[in-house]
């Protein structure tokens, strides 16, 4: 798709996003009374789009004062005024007024207000909005006032954005006047008398359609959805096949909850889910997972006893009868339904949760409809819920209030308490009648409704979820929240929403210029990895599937340090910190893990809850040919996990310095797994090494290997660090070494063990001719073949190739980058040419059976600059779930749900691959490869306590350190040092020579 | 079957076994033309039946001489005829002598010479037959002559049979009525004037059947075959379906080839096959194993075009038709054959491959028919063969001689030239026509026949093979061999065979009073046990089924050390030495195996031929699923085969006292595997213990496991035993240590390594409550159900149990003994509540799906005194080869053929379990505990030097020790202790009290 100009929205504030009319009109009214003038609300009237000054000389109607008084007189007014400003509050926002500045923005456009008003700035932080824009213009920025162009030209300057790139929406005539004063675009909204020369018109701010001025840019990913202007997902096509992916890939969520992407009317048979994190429940016995509670968006419409609703089991493939959206930049949900007959011409519905308040869900269903039309509404809480495994709900009890409706229930294997409640409130409509129907595990409100006079129905409705684990009483905070939410209405909550993924966005959003496409693809995985993530909790882990289901059991696995941390660590470093205090909170769960099997110190649970006790059952594949369980053993030979957790908390305090963080948590973790690792090994008097036996490493086809080198490597790390810190605590705090002595029974003999494992540990050197490591001992002796042919051998799809006759076990193929990995993990200890080598063998013998595996292989492609390449595996890892085209029940199991780990890989592709960022002890090193079309590419990082934002291209970095940096940060870019000081700007050009493969 | 009573067979020697009349005739002839005497062949008729002095009376025909000159006379005369007796041979021996006197032991019977000659032995010797009979009463032997009783009476009393069960075969009058007066049964053999009075009569010693005077003793076993007698295996009934099981179980063979139990007529797809040991050829690029050579038995009748044939194809069921028997005692196979039509009446063959000559092979077929009747005779080398895995033979050429067919081959692989060659000889017929039939690896001689006056036409067929392996021109020496063997004629090839059979017979033999249908089929085990053994070489192992097919490569696995070599250690401790010093030959093999595997010192082959070098390839089970190749891993992870033979070394060491093997060949496989182990252990610094990781002990369905208690003890001995002939050679044999040390590269640091190894080898003790000793770390963990629901699983009754993902795999279930293995292999090691508990536990868990299985718990369960039980699981255990109830092909794998290590077991079952031997170090320990029904076991047992025959019942052990015994032999029976010197025999009476269970 073409790329779209960098466009904007400057707003009118008064009459267009608030009507601070009336409370001009009191203050004018009080200064007329006072002055004994005459002056009523028709006189007021005329006052509309006149400075203050200009409305003073209307008042006093030709009445002679002195400027002094004059001066005097307007102070008072605007006394009066500000006065009255302190009730303003979001009840005083428009209707329509958030939706359309939250929708310039999701258009990707910049959005700033061109305001006549001093008080502009006062009003916006009463509205709560102030942070929605880019940039404010008001009374003060400017000499002239409307319609002199002045001021919009100043908003337009304080975008960097053209004038004709700019889209002015007034209410006051003048206020056109000044838009098309500046050549800007103008979007008149009130009567055609006012405001009918602007370029377009409409009767009120809910009314303004951006797409009528600006068609949006789209582009079709592959045989999938379309993408939209940097931000936007579009389904247009109904397949019932798809229900499952499409909900999964249209999630909604905070890191609190996660709600999937169905309809309003759709069941638990339409996967039709809300996963809730910190409520394990073991049902069947066998399989802790989250649990699914009861959905109180239920929301279904009748017209003389018809649904109007879509049928998850037909196909549709009109776009005019169902688009559905995805907004990642405000994770909103989007259904634009158009039924063909009947008196409902469309339904509009979005809902979000929110990012503001995490207990809260909201939706809203705009109806348009033939005025006077009778609806029947169902709408509360439906409780038959979607769940993998068994029934997480042994008792449900249905609550109805007059306002809100609730459900309390209790887990099944643990009791725990959860309630969600429900509210709703219709706009233009009449509620005729009213009943609840209650049925089993189900509690609804039914309200038969006319439409109003205007024809558009607006049902909000709010739904609000709290365990034991959060609260002390569920049903008491899900009530109480949900009548504050419904009582706040869906603008307002959608505008705290919204500023709340402002913040996160400023941090976690990489921009490529000049392909929108992709930069839409890769926003949405950053939307899915944030949305997974606890970033309010530290005791709780990143799900392998986030919150998109209950698939891998709403549990962390390496993926969690691997691949979703790098992009916290450098982001939201305290993120990443709560992340790595949910390690240190499970090491007993570890402990016990390692007790059980007959070792010592931490043993990560290959899949973590709460506990961190090991989730990951014995058996849980299917052989799909003759149906047998298959063991797998992810959970007890998948040792890397915890050297895994050590290397990432070396980085996270490498890349942070934060030292108080390893006295309290760090050096434990640390001292723990190299105590696992030392009761791990095996040593051989027959080398003299310590060896590493029956382990998986990271590509999962080949279980039961010895000395796989990834694992190995990483163990080295993990037990370097510990005897570092160890001898780092000794020295500079010994107190604390002296606490962790007595808490763990640590000795000087025990460090000194593990210098013993690392100092002897074995070896794998690459081959000295070919630079090429094995994988694990013996690899090179198996079988060579393509995947391609190997899957020749197939012969059902859903087999497993893995463990222990899977088709690829006695071969080379790989599941995912192993050796490969490594050069990630720790990308200092090879040589290019080592590095090259191994690329170059491992790429063609992976079959890319995880999700991560192109992701990676793109980021060693990016770094080695074979951006052609590392573009195509990219793309290609980043539409694993906007394509759905991944598999979702190998042996059985269904493991559907968002590839959190591949969300979180990808802003490693974008920012460590393709933006060359390297952290280094003592500075940054940016080389970046960027790919053919993309123009530029932005992001920011956050390293020892600084900010920089880097903007890149193939021949220059612009770097811009944050002002509120407290030192200087160094960076080498492609071999040039430079420091940038704090709130400097600085710019280093390169040549990259013949340095990318660009085919 | 009932009990047969004990009897015997005597036979007189001249007109019976041979025929020295002529000889004395010529003796008389000489005299009385020396004298003057009137004497001629007539007059010579009338001396038949007398003794010498009657005989010479006769001559002199009344002349009277004086005393002296009578016996000067009589002195004269036998010079006369011992010096034409020097000239006899074998050729002397009367037409069916042999197959007699063999015939009458093979039923079980005494046999002896009842000869008033006083030249009988020296005859006998003459003869080459002597070693044959159980008794010799001679001239020498009574005072009274024939007719006189005296002589037969004392051949019995030699016998120690009672009269009255005794059976006379006597050509002369007297000699009949000696017998009658003995109280004897008299067989006369001649006219009817002579011999009438006797009890039965026959024309001729080949006439004479033992049947007619004494029915055989017959059982059926199960649904199986019939055996008689003690001796034989009787099929009756032909079934398609049974071809190769019949033709396996009625195996010949001496330790050198094996020739299947097939009929003459019959080609490769009947399973014909000779297959020759140390010929190892790897044809297919993935399977070595023994070839199978052309069949020069081949043999086939027509008679005007229409072949006299048993049609494998069809069914048989009627014992007139067809009969096969399995004469264990002397390696026949026989066939009766009785077509329902044509001028043959019956067809009578045998065969045996020579004990005696181990490269041949000796055919006689016996075809009663309508005198005058013409047969069609092809008889020759059918070299298409049948090979279970590729052709072996690359080249195949043909050799035509006048007196002998041949054909010359080389192996397709290493080019080993072998030779087969062919003779053949016709007695009662007449060759009329004759004429080389020659076809692509087929060449026959076709004779025209016409069939004698007696109506009974003979066909003596013999069959040479040689390897480049046993000589160095095979082809000039298995021509000359056919040569020399047809010459000689079957009968005397027989006797030979037979006299080597008693050698090893005498110490073999284990003897069941009370049951003679047990007492079969052990012997049938024994039988199989012994012509599996390479006895005439030390470089060659002990295949796991023997030479009976191609199947388990012709190898060696643990079998041989574990079940097969206690028998030879006890009894031919010679052959054990020779199974050993193969091992030490291979120890380069082995040596190269650990190399490869990343180990030092030996890792012997889980399936070791001739070099050592590992024969098990990584895949050969199919999963009959799917028909995926399976990986096992009995080649890289049993390694519990290095300590087997280092244990089976001690166990020989100490059973003989071989001090010389020590140092000549057990030291340094002792040390090897030492250090082998030193190389496999794995030492957790966690426990600090050295471990034994990833291995599959004795139960093959669970591989992969740690600390499998049998492979951990079995190590701990023989690391001990290394330790302990460092020690032993270094203060007794410096000289041969300093050798070994140079060669190998010993030091005394490694010998303290493996006592440190030794020191800290993990120790697995039992539960302290419920005795229990885990298989390996985790076994109890795993799902607990019984063999027989686990059955239900199964999709395919062809399915391998075991790795990877077999039925048993994830269970409890065992393949075969694996704790209880190590109560056999170190019974001092656990008390008997131990011992107890561990079977209880065990044996309801274990599927047997080794052949092994059964007997070993028989064994425990015999020491522990439940003979009822242990005589159920012994039963079982040794009729899997007769019932051919076994599984021929789990895994796409033809496993068929003979199980020869469950052959050794049932002899270890036999005289280790029931008959309670035991083998301490200074005393032999004898706690007998007998089935019901069993009266009395008897066995030999050789220890340091001595031979004891053991004579047990539950009351009683008699002692008799070998006269050539050179010291006492210290014995424990049932707690008594005495001592038995050489020629001495000792009764020790005992009361078991209440410690059998006999239900």
């Amino acid at each position: 798709m073409p790329s779209a100009p960098c466009r904007a929205v400057i707003f009118d504030l008064d009459g267009v996003l608030t009507e601070t009319a009336e409370y001009h009109y009191l203050g004018w009214q009080r200064l007329a009374d006072e002055e004994g003038l005459a002056f009523d609300r028709q006189a007021n009237e005329a006052l509309r789009g006149l400075s203050r000054g200009e409305s003073l000389q209307a008042l006093l109607g030709g009445r002679e004062v002195d400027p002094d008084t004059f001066a005097a007189m307007m102070a008072r007014k605007n006394g009066y005024y500000v006065d009255s400003l302190q009730d303003m509050s979001p009840a005083d926002l428009l209707p329509g007024a958030i939706s359309l500045v939250i929708d310039a923005k999701r258009r990707g456009m910049r959005v700033a207000i061109g305001s006549s008003s001093k008080n502009a700035r006062f009003v916006l932080d009463k509205l709560q909005i102030t942070g929605l824009f880019d940039a404010i213009a008001d009374g003060d920025s400017v000499e002239r006032a409307k319609p002199a162009p002045d001021l919009f030209l100043a908003a337009a300057e304080l975008l960097g954005v053209p004038p004709a790139d700019c889209i002015v929406i007034e209410d006051a005539a003048a206020g056109v006047d000044a838009a098309l004063a500046a050549g800007m675009i103008a979007v008149g909204v009130g009567p055609q008398e006012r405001v009918g020369h602007a370029h377009h018109r409409c009767n009120t701010t809910r009314d303004v359609d951006l797409t009528v001025v600006l068609q949006p840019v789209e582009e079709r990913v592959g045989q999938g959805p379309t993408v939209a202007d940097g931000w936007v997902v579009i389904d247009d096509h109904h397949d019932p096949d798809q229900v499952v992916n499409v909900a999964t890939s249209h999630l909604t969520g905070n890191g609190y909850l996660g709600y999937r992407g169905t309809l309003p009317e759709w069941r638990s048979d339409a996967t039709v889910g809300c996963t809730v994190s910190d409520t394990w429940d073991n049902a069947d016995g066998k399989w802790a997972e989250l649990c699914n509670v009861p959905n109180a968006l239920y929301c279904r419409l009748e017209h003389l006893g018809e649904a109007i609703t879509v049928d998850a089991e037909a196909v549709l493939s009109d776009r005019d009868l169902l688009e559905r959206r995805l907004d990642v930049r405000y994770g909103r949900q989007h259904r634009i339904f158009g039924p063909s007959t009947g008196p409902v011409a469309r339904l509009v519905g979005e809902r979000f949760a929110s990012m503001d308040q995490r207990h809260l869900l909201a939706q809203r269903q705009r109806i348009f409809a033939t005025p006077g039309t009778r609806l029947t509404v169902t709408t509360g809480i439906d409780g038959q819920v979607w769940s993998l495994n068994g029934d997480h709900f042994a008792f449900m009890e249905p609550h109805i209030h007059e306002d809100a409706l609730a459900m309390r229930m209790n887990t099944t294997e643990r009791g725990l308490p959860i309630a969600v409640a429900h509210a709703v409130s219709i706009q233009g409509g009449t509620v005729q009648a009213e009943r609840i129907d209650q049925k089993e595990r189900e509690l609804y409100r039914v309200l038969d409704i006319e439409v109003g006079g205007d024809g558009l129905l607006v049902i909000e409705q709010v739904m609000t979820v709290h365990s034991g684990n959060d609260v002390d009483y569920p049903l008491v905070s899900s009530l109480e929240l949900a009548r504050e939410a419904a009582a706040a209405g869906y603008e307002v909550l959608l505008a705290r929403h919204a500023l709340a993924w402002e913040a996160l966005w400023k941090r976690i959003d990489v921009r490529v210029t000049g392909d929108l496409a992709t930069q839409t693809v890769l926003r949405y995985n950053l939307y899915h990895a944030v949305i997974a993530t606890p970033m309010h909790a530290d005791h709780l882990p990143i799900g392998a599937r986030g919150l998109s289901c209950q698939a891998y059991q709403g549990a962390a696995f390496w993926d969690q340090e691997v691949f979703n941390l790098p992009m916290w660590v450098h982001t939201f470093p305290e993120v990443a910190r709560n992340v790595l205090v949910y390690r240190h909170k499970t090491l007993d769960g570890a402990r016990r893990k390692a007790a059980r099997l007959g070792y010592a110190g931490a043993y990560y649970a290959w899949i973590s809850g709460d506990t961190g006790d090991e989730l990951c059952p014995d058996f849980f594949f299917r052989d799909v040919l003759t149906g047998r369980p298959i063991r797998n053993h992810f959970n007890d030979w998948q040792m890397h996990i915890s050297p895994d957790i050590a290397v990432t908390i070396d980085g996270y305090v490498r890349a942070t310095g934060d030292a108080a963080f390893v006295a309290e948590r760090g050096a434990e973790i640390a001292f723990e797994v190299a105590r696992f690792l030392a009761a791990f090994v095996h040593y051989r008097v027959h080398d003299g090494h310590y060896h590493l036996v029956r382990l998986l490493g990271p590509d999962e086809y080949h279980e039961n290997v010895d000395d796989n080198v990834f694992s190995l490597e990483q163990s080295r790390v993990a037990l370097a660090e510990a005897v570092q810190l160890y001898d780092l605590l000794r020295s500079d705090h010994p107190e604390v070494l002296r606490a962790l002595e007595e808490q763990l029974g640590l000795t000087d003999a025990e460090r000194d063990l593990w210098a013993d494992v690392l100092a002897r540990l074995v070896e794998v050197e690459p081959d000295p001719h070919t630079h090429l490591l094995e994988q694990f001992r013996g690899y090179f002796a198996l079988e060579d073949i393509s995947p391609e042919d190997l899957r020749e051998r197939l012969q059902h799809p859903d087999e497993y190739w893995g463990w222990p006759n899977g088709i690829a076990v006695h071969t080379q193929v790989t599941k995912q980058p192993d050796v490969v990995q490594l050069f990630i993990s720790q990308p200092e200890l090879y040589d290019r040419a080592t590095i090259e080598a191994n690329y170059d063998y491992y790429l063609p013998r992976t079959q890319h059976g995880s999700s991560l595996s192109r992701p990676m292989y793109a980021l060693v492609a990016a770094r080695l600059g074979r951006v052609a390449e590392a573009e195509r595996l990219f793309l290609r890892g980043a539409t694993v779930d906007l394509l759905a085209d991944s598999h979702p029940a190998p042996g059985g199991t269904f493991i559907g749900g968002i590839h959190i780990a591949a969300c979180g890989a990808t802003w490693q592709v974008a920012v460590l691959g393709f933006g060359g960022l390297h952290v280094r002890d003592d500075h940054l090193e940016i080389h970046p490869h960027l790919p053919e079309g993309w123009e530029r590419l932005q992001y920011g990082v956050a390293v020892r306590g600084c900010w920089v934002d880097v903007d890149a291209s193939n021949t220059e970095v612009v770097l811009t350190a944050d002002p509120d940096n407290p030192a200087e940060v160094a960076l080498d870019v492609h071999g040039q040092r430079v420091a940038v000081a704090a709130g400097e700007r600085c710019s280093v050009s390169f040549d990259l020579g013949g340095e990318l493969v660009t085919n």
